[in-house]
């Protein structure tokens, strides 16, 4: 089964988180972890039920809420080789409460179901919890975990579902930008695209077999010692989450969290709002400038970066013409629907697709 | 990695639900195959925004909801040699949908992370959808899916969020009986349990390199065809969710689903209502013999199927002395806390613990 993902035989997927072996779940029991794992989770301040019967319950004051589900897979989603338990804790929850903040909605809870092979030692549970801890005290206080499930598989695989509170507005959907529309980010961009390119091209090794490069973890943490700004962006990314909410009440007319790259969510964007983006190249050229001057290592792919790079999760919105809410950076311009393309950079129509789609494959090697 | 579950070499545990083999994940794409399972999905009633964006919304008219995860993995929770792929889509509805009911709360809501193989055919999740939209159909109408992510994995798993509205009403705990109170049954006791039974006994066939037993598709459906209420109690099984609103309006002071077998669920609520549950032995050979009477076959076993045995996913609820609300069975009474034990059949205390815990490992040829 490995094979399908190109998992060399001289990595032990299950247990290369880099802990200290110690006890395993078989050896643990399910019952027993549970009870390790629950003093850990952040506590949400939306809960009215909490874990430990057949279902939570939590507020939803308006008579709405917002949920989001996404799903982290060993192998095409992250490597045990390049990321820590803890990393994968921060991105399980980052990744999810940006879907969140993304409608203009306030995170107020998760719950978590975490598959994981029988052999996985109960550390890498405990910081897994110890990250998702982590994630929601520095994006999303107040948010936290109500309910889980824990069973065995193959694979390390963690779903998330996250809940929001729209506090009465209505939420910010991708398709009501119109043109004149400003378009604007908060977050990084280009960080995490860096950090993974970084981690293909030196956190790898030889697989002594076929010759074949696989992931390294010695490897990789040289690379986060010398680039630690772009590999913490791929491996535990910390996101703006508190500006979706300043953003819909700021008027944004559209937003989603960049996962697939900028160009490619501007044009979700665009074309679910029948419009197209401008994107300014002197804009583009500020942000590709940041990225050199915090870590040169990008050097002339920086732009790259900044236009393809995925899972940043900065939030991206249209706003009307006028002052931008604090903390967004203005990008470019929502046009009328353009025959030439759903996004030009200037005048020139941006035609690579760029992002990330787990059914391209996966080529452990690749750069 | 296959073998810490016991996966013989000779199942390919991808690929082996007996469709016809089409076009795979792989060749397919994400967003073609999310093309083609939306509209299969059931509609949620309460849905305000459904898929397609960051995050869904969803009505919570009281104010609150309630929220369970429950996650299935091939190899510890379903074998894709015994299930279709339908089955699965409907027990991972309905599993969901009675930790929803056993609170007490109409269902309102799915959202469903689903991962698999690249080479899995899209029909399998196409039939994964139909039992879905089937279990929701069947067991709680208007309920629907409003979100979910797919991704690739070295296992398929289904992960179902599954959300309930409680009409005003508090949620129905697993901590609410009180001495006096009569302990009482809605749904099945004991098919699943004999299901499984059956499938490990007649449905696996002799591995040829270990002599091992291994599931078997053919014999899996020569079983089904001999026993059809046993086998698809196992594999797709339907529970009376509805019968979880009068439960609460009736008075229920605790109330939680049977996964794990009657004596282990009764005993959950006898510790956390600070009491203990004596069952009565006429209403366990009651239980048994309807069992015998639907299939022979359990013969003997009846009453252990019945006391011990587990995924019937009945509600199990507490209501004060007085009729029953229609569809419950007395089964008990609940008792002060006895210091013999949590649960008694009769005078005796009931010592066996029963019940499935996934991190007891798997053996596939056990009976």
């Amino acid at each position: 089964m490995a094979s399908d993902f190109g998992l060399p035989a001289n990595e032990h997927p299950e247990t290369g988180f880099g802990v200290a072996a110690g006890p395993t779940l078989a050896e643990v029991g399910e019952g027993e972890t549970l009870k390790r794992i629950f003093p850990r989770l952040p506590h949400a301040d939306a809960e009215l039920l909490g874990p430990g019967d057949d279902s939570a319950v939590v507020a939803a004051p308006d008579g709405r809420f917002v949920v989001t589900t996404d799903l982290m897979v060993h192998g095409p989603d992250f490597r045990s080789a390049w990321s820590s338990a803890h990393d994968l804790g921060v991105k399980a929850a980052m990744t999810n409460l940006a879907d969140v903040a993304a409608m203009g909605a306030r995170p107020t809870a998760l719950v978590v179901a975490l598959a994981a092979p029988l052999d996985t030692p109960v550390d890498v549970l405990l910081g897994i919890a110890d990250g998702l801890r982590d994630g929601c005290a520095l994006a999303a206080p107040g948010c936290g975990v109500v309910g889980g499930d824990l069973s065995a598989s193959p694979a390390l695989m963690i779903a998330v579902t996250a809940f929001g509170d729209l506090e009465g507005r209505a939420p910010v959907t991708r398709s009501g930008a119109r043109p004149s529309d400003q378009l604007a980010v908060a977050g990084d961009l280009g960080r995490a695209g860096a950090g993974l390119w970084l981690l293909f091209r030196d956190g790898v090794a030889s697989d002594g077999a076929g010759g074949e490069r696989v992931p390294d973890a010695g490897r990789a943490a040289a690379v986060r010692d010398a680039h630690p700004e772009l590999v913490a962006a791929q491996l535990a990314p910390v996101v703006p989450i508190a500006l979706g909410v300043p953003a819909a009440v700021g008027g944004a007319t559209a937003m989603l969290d960049v996962s697939d790259g900028l160009v490619l969510d501007a044009r979700r964007l665009a074309v679910a709002s029948g419009c197209s983006v401008q994107l300014d190249p002197a804009a583009i050229e500020l942000e590709a400038r940041a990225l050199r001057e915090l870590d040169p290592v990008v050097g002339d792919r920086a732009a790259s970066f900044v236009l393809a790079g995925g899972e940043d999760h900065a939030l991206l919105a249209a706003f009307p013409p006028g002052p931008l809410p604090e903390g967004f950076r203005r990008l470019g311009t929502v046009l009328d629907r353009s025959p030439a393309s759903d996004v030009l950079v200037g005048d020139t129509p941006y035609a690579e697709l760029g992002g990330w789609d787990p059914y391209d494959g996966w080529n452990g090697a690749a750069g």
